[in-house]
């Protein structure tokens, strides 16, 4: 059984190591290799458009942030990394965990989202966080939160599968449940309430994950992080090249408004950077190149912009739907 | 002196008549007419285009929402005049008003927001709105709120001297501090913290108002609200048929993407309305008709772009400015 991590003098938020204690840094070192591999990975897609280098320092911590813009295939999107700590958590972090409240912390992450150019190709989104947070001299509460979900505009049922069936196998190691639990949870966050819409078609969330200690929590974490790859770029493979005219583009534009509500309004990632002071482009980074907004604008009935609202964009069982 | 609203028994939320006390009706019926004349004024500077009208009713409340899009000078714009009431004030009301949480209330409003196609035309806000809160038997609580701000792409000294003369000269007849008190607070509520901007350069703004009564305070928000268009219809004029090229409009499109940062993660009145399960279309007649993001985008020093914000996006004294 793991010793509980102690604070130390000389840095106070760095927890003594134990069998099975958190390693604030092992976690951020490994986020940060993520970030250069996600980096490579997405660019095999590109000809010639690379992710910048954008290494930050800030009040209370620094990052780096690699945004790509006005690629052949991703119109924008960006892969951050940052490490950041504080006196106080910030409301958006302990809203649901009240006992927390105005503890110091550290926390890391990576996140990323891509905005494709082609409006067959979907929007998707990744993130691994892990915290840290506890005065010194108490035991260190800690936790890891993360997943990803994808949203297109125009959508197979082949790609919510396969989408499905990859996270579903990265879960599957941990727990018989991970993958129902993350994937209900998932719906339930990325729920645009004031339009009575998911985000998108899903895909795993979790958060204050810290099942069976730090060192398998961890584990976890890696396995879904690199499934993330496996599950988005045969989609992007299988879409890009398709065909597309300014209907679908202008469609695109309209559904990314949807994107910017969601981040904007609901996040808490993004109110959680936004309120503890982070650097805004960083966080931003998110919001799509062009959003458009129409007043009161409706799909043609049985048209394929209708079918996204109608047949995807809601709570669905897509691997029960494989079996069929 | 007046004597206190007392609610009666078969309208639980419309308060008896007493000499001066609030009249939820009046002040509905008066936001109307205003929608109307605000329509008919903005209509008269488009050669085709002309507000929708689209009436709606919804679980608590109903309104009418007037879009107009892709007009020759306004590209997108809206005037929104609802009526809501409910059994419990959402957060968003009472988050500075702790001890009306919970309380049963109406509300009534019109709010108005012009996207102009032209980047040097600004775009304006006003808002009024009346709030009558607490549950039958207990005196109710009442008062006004609004004002009005513009929102520049590239500004221009005699444009914002101009828009607060007039608003100063609304407010002098209510009191010699009016001016400079909801001045300030325009400054301070339309602040983009995570961008270290103001949304524009400011107006008025005030709420809770109920200074002298109902009926001086009613006739102060007519002022007012009477006096915006004599602010914004010379500057429309005045600016409408500059030229510009592609340059003005993408910053346009860019700096629309603040406009829409503003509203989503600040704006009491879209939280409000989002979180009391209001009518989505008709708050959301606020964004933009498109905004662009691009990542740690600069102007160049010097130029018209690189003033705008260290030079308008601040709060200034307008008028002291004007006596140079």
């Amino acid at each position: 059984m793991a010793r509980p991590a102690k604070w130390c003098g000389a840095e106070a938020l760095q927890p003594v190591m134990a069998d099975d204690a958190p390693d604030a840094r092992a976690v951020s070192r490994y986020f940060k290799e993520m970030q250069a591999r996600l980096c490579r990975q997405l660019e095999q897609f590109e000809p010639e458009a690379r992710f910048g280098e954008d290494a930050w320092r800030h009040a209370h911590g620094g990052g780096m942030t690699r945004v790509i813009e006005r690629g052949a295939v991703f119109e924008r999107g960006g892969v951050n990394f940052s490490r950041v700590s504080g006196s106080a958590l910030p409301p958006a972090a302990t809203a649901k965990r009240t006992h927390l409240a105005g503890k110091p912390f550290q926390a890391s992450g990576v996140s990323l989202v891509m905005h494709p150019r082609n409006p067959y190709v979907p929007c998707c989104h990744m993130n691994m966080r892990f915290f840290l947070a506890g005065a010194p001299g108490e035991e260190a509460v800690w936790w890891f939160g993360g997943g990803y979900d994808l949203t297109p505009c125009y959508a197979f049922d082949e790609d919510c599968i396969h989408w499905h069936q990859t996270a579903k196998r990265a879960c599957d190691r941990f727990g018989p449940g991970h993958y129902a639990r993350f994937k209900a949870w998932c719906d339930r966050y990325f729920h645009l309430k004031h339009r009575g819409e998911t985000r998108g078609i899903g895909g795993l969330f979790f958060d204050d994950y810290r099942e069976g200690g730090f060192a398998r929590a961890f584990a976890f974490v890696r396995e879904v992080g690199e499934s993330f790859i496996d599950a988005y770029a045969p989609i992007v493979r299988r879409r890009c090249a398709m065909r597309y005219t300014e209907r679908e583009r202008l469609f695109q534009f309209y559904r990314r408004g949807r994107y910017v509500e969601f981040n904007l309004v609901l996040d808490r990632g993004t109110l959680f950077g936004l309120q503890s002071g982070g650097r805004t482009e960083s966080i931003l980074m998110s919001m799509p190149p062009v959003a458009h907004w129409k007043y009161d604008w409706r799909a043609e009935p049985g048209s394929d912009e209708a079918r996204l609202v109608e047949h995807y964009l809601k709570p669905r069982d897509w691997l029960s739907a494989a079996k069929l």
